[in-house]
């Protein structure tokens, strides 16, 4: 599983480096980015923070405008942020050319119908075959994360709900927090999953926040001017779920912000604590 | 000269804006980003802080990329970021469309020849118009500082060695320092000004700082991985007229950094540092 280095940069005294690579999960090439802090240098294997980003975006949007480098620097994070979808010529995408399905927007599930099966497994891909990759090529720890905006807020919390073990710490940035009930998750959990919604349930962190395994602390910023608050993320939902299965959720309605990198930036500092406090140290 | 205004972002508990004005300097609309520290509800009029971006940049980039608002937040500063040259439907742009001339690539100098002279006004636009504008529309002070990158590094030196009085701190990140010696200034200066060499030196800034009525410290941040560093932004020349007039210069050469906002990023809290200790308080 070779890697290839596209460029290296560097910033805050570390270097943010984006990579190209074959997935066998993806059954194509993809790109991810990642941020070496400069401890780094010192051989010690460090904590890594996985960022999933939102509909449309690629591995950049992240690293270009959430301004995460500065404090991953201080407290000695790897910061590593994944394409939002397969891509490449053979990789169907939605069929009016729409944004909210198919390139750059894989939602974070591995797809059993249909045309998509075959690429579009981007939980197994977060979940099992980028750590591994990491691991083996940078100075990584087992020691992981996981946060996320929008559709990727949504792919960061079923990621750590699904899988535990997996990670010790989770946070997301106005997630998709009840897809099976909103117009993106029902256009692709009937797509990528069926008809079936009782397999959608699988994929659904409002669902899963009642069944969860361990308990991971979750941290969530919502801004209360999000233009998708009410019709697509539902953090209400979330959160009452969480509530019911007395699992420890704070969910911060942020007044004023809205969908934006703005808002990711005015608050990811507060995240990178969130988990630097269970990976560091 | 009224302001439209198109878009309102909370950030860092402030407001990133975006207006569209009329402007008498260009002869035509214009677009300039601007950020309120959280400060400015409190009705005190704040510094400024003018941000020049350099060649293809908007008035966007500075602001999504360079991470400036989370101290500037904490400082108490306005943060302004025009467009790096006049725009519309009648404003001539390279003849061959290259990126490094015309639009996107003002220069931030006033044009005399034919057909650039009637919009490529950015020095007095950036000098005068914005200011008057700023501090007519928001809680602004006549404290001001300017800083940029690039092109716009090359823009804040000679906007505050042309205009001893109107700024009170000036930086740059990878200045075009000699403009008059380098490709992309000879190909601007000789369209936009002439060809008269003789005149090119009243906008450069390694001419300018030998003739420097006033005295403020400038701080410059140069990375040493810099692929335009040879042959366009030659820091050297700048540093040695300053050493020659005994002018107060901090050229710091950053091992590693290339001429990306990575790199600006990385420093800007420094440039903040130095402009609001000479802005606040």
């Amino acid at each position: 599983m070779p890697l290839e280095q596209l460029s290296s940069q560097k910033c805050f005294a570390g270097w943010l480096q984006r990579f190209r690579h074959r997935s066998a999960a993806l059954h194509g090439d993809t790109v991810f980015a990642l941020y070496l802090p400069p401890q780094a240098e010192r051989g010690e294997k460090l904590p890594v923070l996985y960022w999933l980003s939102g509909l449309t975006c690629t591995d950049e949007n992240f690293m270009q405008k959430a301004g995460a480098q500065r404090l991953a620097a201080e407290l000695g994070l790897i910061l590593v942020a994944p394409d939002t979808s397969p891509r490449g010529p053979d990789v169907p995408g939605d069929p009016d050319g729409a944004w909210d399905f198919g390139l750059g927007a894989g939602f974070y599930l591995d797809a059993t119908e249909a045309p998509w099966s075959r690429h579009y497994r981007m939980h197994e891909f977060v979940v099992d075959e980028l750590p591994a990759l990491v691991e083996t090529h940078f100075p990584a720890s087992d020691r992981r994360g996981i946060s996320g905006h929008s559709m990727g807020g949504h792919g960061a919390l079923v990621c750590a709900l699904r899988n535990p073990g997996r990670y010790r710490s989770v946070s997301a940035f106005a997630p998709v927090a009840n897809p099976m009930h909103c117009p993106w998750g029902e256009k692709a959990f009937s797509r990528y999953i069926g008809a079936d919604r009782a397999r959608w349930r699988e994929w659904d962190a409002s669902v899963l926040i009642g069944q969860a395994q361990e308990t991971l602390p979750i941290l969530v910023d919502q801004g209360d001017r999000d233009a998708f608050l009410v019709e697509q993320l539902k953090p209400a939902v979330l959160d009452a779920a969480a509530r019911a299965a007395n699992y420890p959720l704070t969910l911060r309605i942020q007044p004023g912000y809205d969908h934006s990198y703005y808002f990711i930036t005015s608050f990811i500092d507060d995240h990178l604590r969130h988990h630097a406090a269970a990976l560091c140290g």
